[in-house]
């Protein structure tokens, strides 16, 4: 069976944990966040993905757009958004919006 | 010259100014600008745009995902994010975020 250069591209890719590349935006400053995906390619990732639930979501597309405008310009974005559903300390559901934001070399 | 399938779609939209179709997200309650949008389809749009830019993006993300998932669940969702240069009162330069978030039927 012939593999297509897609499955060589994945194979040639380094081995990391499924989490490894993935950056969590909180409440932190957003230069915080910034660089730690900066360091994530320095790394040598090749993608690093960008969370963020709530009321971070703002912080988050900051982030990104920090990293791709400032430090590194050919990157491609690629943006999903999702909702979760999420149980509060009273035991209330709540629907809250999430944001993943692939950076990829 | 044959008319592809696209442009004959394209045609037989409803004419409309460029921004008829765009809800700005801003400070308001998140089913302000739900209404907003679903009163959109309901007018005959094929298609709506989301657009927020800073803290208010989240709530954008929020609007598009409670159109989706309560009311017309058959959408398409794209979303891009950019940076736009901004002057304050003072006339200082600040950057600023935005998203647009298109739903299409």
């Amino acid at each position: 069976m012939a593999i297509s250069t897609e499955e060589q591209k994945q194979a040639a890719r380094p081995v990391a944990k499924a989490d490894d590349n993935v950056v969590f935006v909180g409440k932190k400053p957003t230069m915080s966040y910034v660089l730690a995906a900066i360091t994530q390619f320095n790394n040598g990732m090749k993608e690093v993905k960008i969370r963020a639930r709530g009321r971070s979501i703002s912080r988050a597309v900051d982030v990104a757009e920090v990293v791709k405008n400032k430090f590194l310009s050919n990157l491609k974005k690629e943006i999903e958004t999702a909702t979760e559903e999420i149980t509060d300390e009273r035991k209330n559901k709540l629907n809250v919006s999430t944001i993943t934001i692939s950076l990829k070399m």
